[in-house]
């Protein structure tokens, strides 16, 4: 099945012109369009419809080795997301399947064969989830959380977790499933509104405002974490990694899965001056890349399905519109400006 | 049994007299001596033949929690050794036997019953090794280096071994170890000399002299360890844990040990930049405390007496004599000056 008139369709993409120095700015973009090609045998034409918005994304940019290429000066730019399928010569594809995977910062995108598993194309179930809660917890970020947590932090019932970013897409994914196998939870996020959404909705017991003024980081830990900190779930690095060190327990957890308070240092990381906490502790940190787990994400979305199914699980999604709009978009993660899980809305569905 | 005239002995002693701000200095210290006590029932006195000097001491001198509570002003300094029984009011422990465990910095102590276990003591063997063997490879620090290599590195034939303070107490055992294991073994040390005999009499692979000129350990390491690094066991923190971090492999495993370049700061502790490095990587660092494993010293205290039996592991200790010399000996350690394991020798067997 094809559809007829795909090379009259024009596909805008968004194009990584220059390496970033810092903040990524407007100038290390470009905006190209070209028309749609039709799939050769195998393949499939993919419909863009929501795009989602990672910190990883600012690593990608960068030269050097790293747990993925580098995307290339010239190129699309790389991002998940959501769409339906258009054309498609490949049997397992249908038109009008919803489907995620790699998708690029582009309206349409035509896979070949060999590109679709690269991709990681798979369908998608709107039953199961909206087509934003598929860029969420039962997509990438919600699939770092769940492994991050369960295979590295390993909790255990009654055990604290503290869980930074706690408003973002994996920290809301961590928090809540914290609370579901038993733990204490206590979130780090900036705002206050941020912070009681967490505790409200999300039923964390209590959610630190690392806004509120200097030192709050240190005095939430001392005042929510009266038994210490048994894991922590780390997507930020920074002082506040260095605060948590200070408060772990004897074989404390640390998953490291990001730290976006670092990615446009212009200057050196800042590394955890209180590392030796380690050592003190006995514990452990551990950085933790999602794809390793790819063979078992279908058990992890079926775990996480019946969470959203029984509403143990909630998620939020910070919804922007509009594919050209991307390089000032992202720009909210970095600023904390994003409440909820940053989602490029580029078509309806 | 018991001697009849222990207060006729004078017991000197060093006590902490200061908190130490950077290197201990000779005024941190204060001489005392008192007579020699007897033993209560159940009690027993030892006369120190060999103290073990640690790098970890500087540590214990320090105000605050730790894995262990700082020692007192006006404690008599901590430290382990080895020394034989002069009195014993104790069925275990007969006079004239060899036993190591907590001394302190003094000539004889007097334990009673509660204190015998308190001070770990054990009867030890000098068929097994010599008395100064007793305070390295079959001691504290080669337990140290048992423990943290086999437990948290768990180390695979054909995987490569990074080692820092290779030509130390604990360096040594890791390296011959995990040599024993099938590993690639690369040591990091200070100065042509350790590193010749790190290479020519304990067997490593390569010795890096991280002495010999700025870039060398990052040279170095990519010299010798094509493969990248897939253990790295490091007492000494500062810059060359940053260089490992570099080169790490995928599953990587850092045991945190000892930060020895970062004991006499006076500024915060240096933290590692590159610790992204493990999220890249996927890749583990894990601190350890000795002690958690006392209840399986003995088994590997007979494995290591049989690689001592064999030739297969060989010790090297720097002996120097006089308990007064306590205070400037110990800062051998932190300039690099000691080669092999530093025990100060108290008295003659």
């Amino acid at each position: 099945m094809t559809t007829s008139n795909l090379s009259s369709l024009t596909n805008h993409q968004i194009r990584l012109s220059a390496r970033p120095v810092g903040l990524p700015k407007t100038t290390d973009w470009s905006h190209t369009s070209e028309a749609v090609s039709e799939p050769a045998e195998g393949g499939v034409t993919l419909k863009t419809l929501a795009l989602s918005l990672d910190p990883a994304m600012r690593g990608w940019m960068n030269e050097g080795k790293s747990y993925i290429a580098p995307v290339g000066i010239g190129e699309v730019m790389r991002a998940g997301g959501v769409g339906k399928v258009i054309a498609s010569k490949n049997p397992q594809f249908a038109v009008g399947e919803h489907v995620s995977g790699g998708f690029g910062v582009q309206e349409y995108i035509t896979l070949a064969a060999d590109e679709i598993k690269r991709s990681g194309l798979v369908k998608i179930d709107l039953r199961a989830g909206s087509l934003t809660q598929w860029l969420n917890v039962l997509g990438m970020p919600g699939m770092t959380g769940y492994f991050g947590l369960m295979d590295v932090g390993m909790p255990q019932a009654g055990e604290t977790v503290v869980v930074s970013g706690a408003a973002g897409a994996v920290g809301q994914t961590v928090g809540q499933l914290a609370k579901i196998k038993g733990c204490r939870v206590v979130g780090i996020a900036g705002g206050a509104a941020k912070c009681e959404w967490v505790v409200k909705e999300l039923g964390f017991d209590a959610c630190i405002d690392y806004k509120s003024g200097p030192g709050a980081v240190r005095a939430g830990l001392k005042e929510h974490c009266p038994k210490g900190v048994d894991i922590y779930f780390d997507n930020v690095g920074g002082d506040i990694l260095d605060d948590v060190l200070a408060r772990i327990n004897r074989k404390a957890r640390i998953i490291i899965c990001g730290a976006i308070s670092q990615y446009n240092n212009t200057t050196a990381v800042q590394g955890p001056k209180n590392y030796l906490s380690l050592l003190v502790n006995r514990a452990r940190m551990e950085g933790i890349v999602v794809f390793d787990y790819a063979d078992r994400y279908h058990l992890a979305i079926a775990e996480m399905a019946g969470y959203i199914r029984d509403g143990r699980m909630k998620s939020k999604e910070d919804v922007v519109e509009g594919l050209q709009t991307f390089p000032e978009t992202l720009l909210k993660l970095f600023n904390g400006e994003n409440f909820g899980k940053l989602v490029l809305e580029v078509a309806k569905g």
